[in-house]
């Protein structure tokens, strides 16, 4: 850091995303990306937008906006979208939280959370998981902060049912509650329809997993229209082009596409139940997941060890090596093929 | 707003882009758009990084800033790409203002450095220009806050010799100075050389303009390496991967392109002469421009007047109605036959 660096910042410890390998080839299932690329359709639509990047994307996202609406059945001034839902949360995070209004999330739970308030300033309280490592909902109960619930929540990959998550919004009315899908569509059930009744809860969404867009980045809130209000004011104080014009035509596409990417779901839920099975029968204990990836511990093998014998055997996984997880390694989802190299690997290393 | 939303951001007042039209066709010289589309070349890149889409973009961004590092002659460490220069300039006020440590610019240039101060709660100054619109080097020497030069300014047109920044630089041992070079590819001498002497100055760049790349979303920022790592440290604390894949790509064939952006800069520079002719020949106070604009204030029709009618009349033009700059209007630099339809507008109109 430079002389120059403001000291607001002095603590800050940035979010590592998973290792990008750069030159090396791997079975790569450390960031929970889709193994199905986009449809043609949707590289159409971003190829032929790219034609004319000389002129400014829509600063207002009107087209995608729309799109997303109609997908979700919401009022086109319900939606805002995003550089990656990351910015969303960021958003959320500035708009919402305060001195006196912490964030509140889960002590084990996406990363990025504890840094978005770290870099925003703003204090925040960890929430712990039970034994089971799930959310209890009462800990939320009027609690006297933003509350902010990855559903499925990862890296467990265990989920709240919508009637949990609005016993939270109900007893939180002075309280934003955030609720990140990034993971909703491999098996959990979507808060977007409470959005409707409450004007507390904006639910965030990502077209990086299911939608086969990390690279794209294209994330979107849902809420009362006075909470987009609020981050459209924050956004374009910032950067009202966040969402260049490439992927917004992308999303627009996926959208229009929605089957294919449905049943690439699909895929990817048929093959966790193999994956999940084949870990069990090497001795990992595995929490059923709602997600893309699985969170597993071998039962006699350290997660440090499992992680590293893994890379040398051409795997990427994703070992997080914190307190409570420090046995535990986050597995992603992929295709059948990449599934038998992981379990293959396995048999070797164990 | 809504009753959940931060006290610190009641007096925020978001920046207003130029007018992006929807459905209806205008003559769009608004927001200092590139006529010119860009390269198949870069089209090409941009369009094949779609088709993975999948898989996250480098966090690192690796290969475009060895490719931005070999254009400007500098270390790979010495550059950091943002979504747009917007992008790297909010996270440079965020690095290096504070409390003690104000903003400083001037008090007509690109909007966005007010609105990066306030959204961020530090002060700014702003440092009028002289009677001639034009930065006075003296008014900045030893001034106790982190200065943020457009360069050339904008909406002026106007630009500094690096000779004259270089004076800032050293007069400012204990502040960092930004020179925002969005437009310095249309004529103006670019600071990036001084980087190599001082560790205090950032130079930031960006794509939307010379190299046909608004919608994409690409700026840099070229600074001494500790500056550099302040900045990654805080851009992997809000979104590493802030820059999606097909910009990169697209980025990197532009960089591959050179010769054709330039020679568009060279057209833009042949039009902006004629342009410049022609408003005076109307009876504009046309000061020499050095950006893909120029600003112009009639004799004898207001501002806001020449500004309606020219939408009226089917031509978009920027407006800004502020005080100093009440009677201007800032006009882009499109193709010769945008400005052939400006000229017969505005002979039309007078």
């Amino acid at each position: 850091m430079s002389r120059f660096f403001s000291e607001r910042y002095k603590d800050l410890s940035p979010y590592t995303p998973g290792e990008q390998p750069f030159m090396k080839k791997y079975v790569k299932l450390n960031t929970n990306e889709s193994p199905f690329p986009p449809s043609p359709l949707t590289v159409g639509y971003a190829a032929k937008a790219a034609e004319s990047l000389n002129l400014y994307c829509d600063p207002d996202q009107r087209l995608l906006r729309r799109a997303l609406s109609e997908k979700y059945g919401v009022g086109e001034k319900n939606v805002i979208c995003g550089n990656g839902s990351d910015e969303i949360l960021d958003l959320c995070v500035n708009a919402y939280c305060g001195k006196d209004k912490p964030a509140v999330f889960a002590d084990v739970t996406y990363g990025f959370y504890r840094v978005f308030a770290q870099r925003s300033g703003v204090p925040y309280r960890t929430v712990p998981l039970d034994a089971e490592l799930h959310i209890d909902p009462r800990d939320y109960a009027d609690c006297g902060g933003t509350v902010i619930i990855a559903n499925p929540n990862a890296p467990t990959g265990a989920a709240l049912y919508p009637e949990q998550i609005e016993g939270i919004i109900r007893s939180n009315p002075d309280n934003v509650v955030i609720v990140d899908e990034a993971y909703v569509d491999f098996g959990a059930e979507s808060c977007v329809p409470l959005t409707k009744l409450y004007g507390n809860l904006i639910v965030t969404g990502t077209f990086s997993k299911s939608r086969s867009l990390a690279g794209g980045r294209l994330g979107y809130g849902i809420g009362a229209e006075e909470l987009i209000a609020d981050l459209d004011a924050l956004r374009c104080s910032i950067n009202p082009y966040n969402v260049n014009a490439m992927t917004q035509a992308a999303g627009i596409g996926c959208l229009k596409d929605d089957g294919y990417y449905a049943e690439n779901c699909k895929r990817i839920v048929r093959t966790r139940a193999v994956m999940t099975d084949g870990l069990r029968r090497l001795g990992f204990r595995v929490a059923d997941s709602l997600g893309n990836f699985v969170f597993a511990a071998h039962k006699t093998v350290p997660g440090r060890t499992v992680y590293e014998k893994l890379k040398e055997n051409g795997v990427l996984v994703r070992y997080f090596g914190t307190d409570r997880i420090s046995e535990y390694n986050r597995i992603t989802v992929g295709s059948d093929g990449q599934t038998e190299a992981l379990i293959g690997a396995l048999e070797r290393i164990l």
